[in-house]
């Protein structure tokens, strides 16, 4: 794979290399050395003679040996010859630190673009542009510039070269583990984060991937990988940008908001990707990945020496979806004989002052807790580390005995001890050694609680078997019946961009989805006689490609009980659309069934910029576009994904009868939405489809008002994807 | 007042001194020596001769001089007998830290109201039971035990001693600033919250109040006594307790959620309290309002020295409801000639990089942003304070030269600065100085974020004028209608605890709301006779006292169009009444004209424990009980805060027209929120009104129906309550 000569570079060119210590060029030379890179570092700058003790060469070309990387920090004017000369070189990579590229619109986007495939041409990968370097610790090869970054086996991904710093620096004061690899990934132009993630899930001394996101280039191929990966080994994600271009949810026609934010929340979470919404967690989650047992059933315990910290503690928690079980009654017998009479024996176990002359009832009390099958994990919270401090200078030695016994608990009972202290800023021995056995500690209960729930969410993902079904994965053309595909291009032959209702209706009706009947009748008599053959009452509604508001064009008709009803209604839809719309071209007046009454429902699907095609779903009328109780799935979405649409929004209790309204039959909606994703893959030039309102009956649903659009532009894009994104069979 | 003589006592008597360092009493004696209390201490022991080189006495009795204060440990048993002996000394209050009072139960609730009384009469006030004691810097008075507690102007009322001793910690290690006072609440069995806010009120050299409360004992006093606080000085308060007995949302027979959390959350920021819900952001936000200038606009700038943490702050910042204006084109032409052309100048300010040679550059960005007259605070994000680490050494004397620019800035422009920085934990010179400046620095963009937004929530509170109305003042018995008291009278002298519909509606229209008449017919004739009278079409609704949900018994019947109708109508509500409950006394049935169209909403009230009465609104059916988009306003509501509590749901554009429908009347809702909250102050006897539906139209509303409980254990509360709630005109 072309990446691993480029992260197990063995020789470096550090192109525009300077003496002033305030560039990144100079930095990268000085870690390369302090580091002990094993082979031959290349400074190229034609005015000086040697850089830090290392033999200066004028230009690329002049280089004795071969060339695996380059650090390039040249304005994309002088790349290309540069790119020629690592190109003779055989090169596999050059890591470009310039700005100016994809960051700053249209014309820099294109100008990497360029680069990219000059690039490629040469055999050349391009990490970056405006990366902040990359480092495989390993082989001493750190372009970053930044020194003495703490071992250990988390690899960071980076948009933001301040951020990875913030988090190194973090790592150093307050942890005892570690980044092998920091790749900054910059702008994306050439190698992608999927690429990234596929080398470092092969790469066995990573064990945790750390990712900070400032916007996917490739959002799909993004997930796709992600989940494979996270069966292996966890990611934790932190995405930024919400405020700039994340949010701002353009509204579609149907009043649907676009929620990007909540599109990639619930497709990271689909993907295993454990996502973190405060940056101070971002670290801490990583490291209790990486060190600690995952857990395995959502139910831990609190310890806690007083009041405060545990019921803030306990808040954070439940927030955060956590159980506190209370203790079994054994574990409470055997919790009583050591903690005082006035403790809560429930969860959180406060000790209440217990702890203030003999701290090693601490470790007591998490071997009695963990030993409870109902108990999977525990939270220390409050001054342990800190007895010596506060209270009396022996009981230091005492915390000690107890972190030696907490330490070895963690590994005897396979349940992981996340700890909170105050006393962490002093730096205890007893906190050293916690940290000896592998047990984080933190000084904010937040951020503690973030990371026990951290651990119980990975470990159920990787306990249920759904992530196991192929996900992101999409399927064009497959089940496309010839019919359909006829009518979206006779559609397009005569230049339409929509389907009108009553071909969308059919074009489910032929994917197998149970539509009542309808008519299209172009007379007055016609919408007559078909309404006799439907039976009353009945439902008139305009057909024209150009309304595409029916209702307010006065175009809609209900509950016509009669012939004269039929008659009259026929009339005014056409007088009405006429009067909306002089210019409209009026195919006719649909007849219809009238619904019956149930549940008001909305599914539509988009073309997400990152992830593709995507199916939202909500109730009709304010909840979907003033409450935006609206969930979101990537396409496909198999059985169990559509059912988790359903009960994710709020307001879904609905279908289970509310206010003594019988229940709704939510399998037929669940079908409904798979029919859905099914049809997107269908039909590629399928752009969006909108079903508003399908109504859900107590057995059954019906699809009131059906809407597709279709757009060619799509497919094109549709089909560069399709050799890694599916197969489009045409 | 009492508590001038307990927080400012000049003799301090320690009972149960001991020389156990791991006790309070012994640490509080060694706090009160090291802070070097001018008045004596007096140990109090019959079995020590000296404790830390101070006279022990065998007995409160035998201490030679009179007892301002006495600092106890004694559990309940033995309180009395040292209370006598406390009262003949002439104390004025009693700090118990003793536990096993209020928290554990009615029994421990008992134990303490009896001690209150006892202590009373001999003059004395407690402090607690199980508080951690208290701090008056001023005169050396550190009964807490805690040493080193650092000055400055914030006074601490804290629930939790491990809490107290976080915030300690957190001043002492991060901040220039500190506390004046230290005031463990505890159980609040005697002195409460509501009194120390009273006397810090007054207490010039306290600038911000700072509190960390479980649970209120008297909340509506609490809430009273800091809206007259917050017009002074802040009070920022976490509130904790949430997951244990905050959200339980006990359902009103309507459906409606109790939403005790919430309640509190509107009622605080009614108050003016800056509440915060992460436990990190307590202090920092605390110190921020006593260090600088409130914002003035909710506008502020962030500068950045490269993306990450600039996009990070935005996120947070646009969350928090806070404006990023773009800055002045005249800001823009000078921001330019200082910082890189790839820089962005939007807001954030991003110098990408241009401070690495010259961090000086900070400064004068600084002082360009801050002349703008749209901007009216700063926030700097990034590694200011570090160029000298990260970059070159001689940097660092830059960013000292910046340093004192930017100090000075916050003086010159009024406006504040909040600094964010990587390198804190490093302590270089440049922020030292940066504190001296009194401008807070912190390590976490998520604090620094909030403690921007809490600058300008304060700023705007004490812009407001609203704040200034007779906020949380009950007036009982005030607007009351003698017919209307004598129905309540009568339903009661009945024994009934509710008023039936025609009453509750009649008591409304009394009241001068504008409910359309309506006739209760006892006989099938009599409904025929007064469907007439109104007009068809009716409603017809079944009245008895043992029916309080109509609809479920089949007790009412719409629509009704004709003199047929009524009459099957009246059978069968009778017929369905007696088959739902045979035992039901019933009255007859109600004939109503049917409401016209609109908009449904559900206006309730309740009694709050700790509030006492409050009003909650919301739109009808799903929207309250499932989606919970409520409001909560503490009772009485002036028409501002009724206008907001329309405006706080989220649903509430729904009033302005929604896809077409014409606007509904606020203005009748908000007229009828207010009479709500006139009617529950005017009738001490009602317990909890419910109208719901209440319908919105274009003009005006209909209350469709309107249902009353009665209490007269209510009454007792509200009497016991009245000299300091309000008055009861009976």
């Amino acid at each position: 794979m072309d990446l691993h000569r480029i992260l197990k570079a063995e020789s470096v060119a550090v192109v525009e290399a300077t003496k002033d210590q305030t560039t990144q060029n100079h930095q990268a030379i000085v870690t390369l050395l302090e580091e002990k890179f094993e082979g031959p570092i290349y400074p190229v700058n034609p005015g000086e003679k040697s850089i830090l003790g290392l033999k200066c060469y004028p230009s690329v070309r002049e280089i004795p040996g071969p060339v695996d990387l380059a650090l390039l920090s040249t304005p994309a004017k002088g790349l290309k010859e540069i790119l020629v000369q690592l190109g003779e070189k055989g090169a596999a990579g050059a890591v470009v630190l310039s700005g100016g590229f994809g960051e700053r619109g249209e014309a820099g986007k294109k100008l990497a673009a360029e680069m990219v495939d000059f690039a490629r041409a040469k055999g050349i990968r391009i990490i970056g542009p405006n990366t902040s370097g990359i480092m495989n610790a390993d082989k001493g090869l750190n372009l970053t510039g930044i020194k003495n970054i703490p071992r250990g086996p988390i690899a960071l991904l980076t948009q933001s070269g301040n951020i990875a710093l913030n988090l190194i620096t973090e790592a150093t004061l307050k942890s005892q583990t570690g980044f092998n690899y920091y790749i900054g990934v910059g702008n994306e132009a050439d190698v992608r984060f999927h690429e990234y993630l596929e080398y470092l899930a092969e790469d066995a001394a990573t064990q945790v991937i750390l990712i900070y996101v400032e916007g996917l280039g490739e959002g799909r191929r993004f997930l796709q990988q992600a989940s494979r990966t996270t069966r292996a080994k966890p990611i934790v994600l932190y995405k930024s940008g919400r405020s700039v271009k994340g949010i701002e949810s353009a509204e579609t026609h149907t009043g649907a908001p676009a929620g990007i934010s909540e599109v990639s929340k619930s497709a990271f979470r689909r993907a295993g990707i454990i996502e973190v919404s405060h940056s101070g967690e971002i670290f801490p989650v990583a490291e209790s990945l990486a060190l600690l047992p995952t857990i395995k059933e959502n139910s831990i315990a609190i310890l806690a020496d007083e009041g405060g910290h545990a019921i803030i503690a306990a808040d954070y928690l439940t927030d955060l979806g956590m159980r506190l079980p209370e203790p079994g009654k054994e574990t409470k017998e055997k919790l009583a004989t050591i903690i005082p009479a006035n403790a809560s024996f429930a969860n959180p176990v406060d000790m209440a002052g217990g702890a203030n002359q003999d701290p090693t009832i601490f470790a007591d009390c998490a071997e009695i807790l963990l030993e409870d099958e109902n108990i999977h994990g525990l939270l220390i919270v409050g001054l342990f580390g800190g007895y010596g401090i506060r209270f009396a200078e022996n009981l230091a030695f005492m915390e000690e005995d107890a972190a030696h016994r907490m330490g070895k608990l963690v590994e005897s009972s396979g349940k992981p001890i996340v700890l909170h202290s105050l006393y962490d800023y002093a730096k205890p021995h007893s906190l050293e050694l916690m940290r000896y056995y592998r047990i984080p500690v933190y000084d904010s209960l937040e951020i503690a609680c973030k990371c026990v729930e951290s651990l119980s969410t990975y470990g159920s993902y990787r306990q249920k078997s759904h992530h196991r079904d192929d996900a992101f994965q999409l399927h064009w053309g497959t089940n496309a019946v010839g019919e359909a595909r006829e009518m979206i291009e006779e559609a397009l032959a005569e230049g339409r961009h929509v389907l009108l209702e009553h071909e969308a209706k059919e074009l489910f009706r032929l994917q197998g989805v149970p539509i009542p009947q309808d008519y299209l009748a172009t007379t007055e008599e016609e919408a007559v006689m078909y309404a006799e053959k439907l039976g009353y009452h009945v439902v008139l509604k305009i057909i024209s490609p150009d309304i595409s508001h029916k209702t307010d064009a006065g175009g809609v008709m209900l509950g016509l009980n009669n012939e004269d009803d039929v008659r009259q209604a026929f009339q005014k839809i056409i007088h009405n659309t006429k009067t909306y719309n002089p210019e409209a071209e009026i195919r006719g007046c649909l007849v219809a069934p009238m619904a019956e009454k149930g549940i008001e429902t909305v599914i539509g699907t988009k073309i997400d910029e990152q992830f593709g095609p995507i199916v939202m779903f909500g109730l009709g009328g304010i909840m979907v576009s003033v409450m935006k109780d609206v969930s979101f799935r990537v396409i496909p979405v198999s059985e169990h994904w559509a059912a988790s649409m359903i009960d994710e929004i709020k307001s879904s209790v609905i279908f289970d009868g509310f206010r003594g309204r019988p229940p709704s039959d939510k399998q037929a909606l669940i079908q409904l939405i798979q029919k859905v994703s099914e049809i997107v893959q269908a039909y590629p030039l399928i752009h969006e489809i909108d079903l508003n309102p399908v109504i859900v009956h107590n057995q059954g649903l019906t699809v009131v008002d059906a809407r597709i659009t279709l757009s060619e532009e799509h497919l094109e894009k549709k089909k560069r994807l399709s050799m890694d994104l599916g197969t489009i069979e045409e």
